[in-house]
């Protein structure tokens, strides 16, 4: 076979910003790292890819080496990071993912090849390695942008849900809080939900029960 | 230096899908390849990084190289298109970019690199190299995606433009007639034009003009 005459020596490494809920805060998913330069820092989860990785199989392999991850559907490609000086030890692209994700598809635990693994506050982030940080902002306006026009917040919602709960969680992942009444108008004309009758509770008036009318992450290319 | 011990053996290219708008059509920039195993092929104008390019001082130097391009500010990028297949002669990934532009921003010439450049009608391609339908799908998936919420169109209207002006440009993108008392509404509830003014036209009723009140291209991460 012909092969490409390039002697270009560019790596392609895959990362990935994993948000979700707990607690009402917005939560992403930090790697300490144990070798040069970066000991000791905070970091995506990520790695270079294996030669028959493309960079998602990358990054699901990555993330349940990395922090016991039991299911992949929720991943989707946010940007190619290609800053020269992005990596202190060679020129590496880095292709970003991101996933809003129920804290339950994690089983964390510290494995061999990283000191620690956690969930840290979206808005208390720790110094982090690479153009990692650069990568959580893209992530996290990304994230704020599909809210406002798919069902990405499925995941961190249960089955039926009452729009308290779906207002609670974009909260969280808006970072601010909202006039009940407008989120409600404005959730429900998205035409993302569907009524799905009353949750009993008490001697109240019992609070409407909504549903996506879709599971599927949307947004996607 | 320590350097990355991976024998990764990936190589890193940049490609575009560029459109326009010509004659009420939209149009997608296409270049013939000389090179085996595409020889005669059509494809997205695109190559391998160079050792000091990103992946957009890449394309907008192989835009101007190979389709005379003058300026580079509206180009976006689009995602990392990485199927191990891709490439017959070898692994690459590859980082898609698009942008919607004036044809009078490309001067086409035949190079010597290629045997032909020219616009075609996005909705009758020939078949492209690579995976550049796949490429030129998901660019015009996005490009209509952007039309909905953004002023992505301001490249190819007039500064000072009409509705029935606006609508003709995106009925062209969309591909479809639009219903005009629908269109005039969504457009001008989207917020991003502001009236101008009326254009005198003789002995009728001149017609409302508007302008975009940012030209800077909205959707970029």
């Amino acid at each position: 076979m012909r092969r490409h005459p390039s002697k270009q020596q560019i790596k392609v490494a895959a990362d990935a910003a994993i948000f979700t809920v707990i607690g009402g805060r917005l939560q992403i998913l930090l790697i300490r790292m144990k070798k040069r330069p970066f000991t000791g820092r905070w970091a995506l989860p990520g790695g270079l890819l294996g030669d028959r990785d493309t960079a998602r199989s990358a990054v699901c392999r990555i993330l349940e080496e990395q922090a016991g991850m039991t299911s992949c559907y929720f991943l989707e490609q946010l940007a190619a990071f290609d800053t020269p000086a992005r990596d202190p030890l060679g020129r590496v692209v880095s292709i970003g993912h991101f996933a809003l994700v129920p804290p339950t598809d994690f089983r964390l635990r510290t494995t061999p090849k990283y000191s620690d693994v956690r969930w840290w506050r979206a808005d208390r982030l720790p110094p982090l390695a690479y153009d990692h940080k650069a990568q959580a902002a893209a992530a996290l306006a990304r994230l704020r942008s599909e809210l406002g026009r798919s069902n990405i917040a499925w995941s961190v919602l249960p089955r039926a849900f009452t729009l308290a709960q779906a207002q609670s969680v974009y909260e969280a992942i808006l970072g601010r809080t909202l006039d009940k009444r407008n989120f409600r108008k404005k959730f429900l004309a998205l035409g993302l939900a569907a009524p799905l009758g009353r949750k009993s509770s008490g001697a109240h008036r019992p609070a409407a029960l909504y549903r996506f009318r879709s599971r599927r992450a949307a947004g996607s290319l």
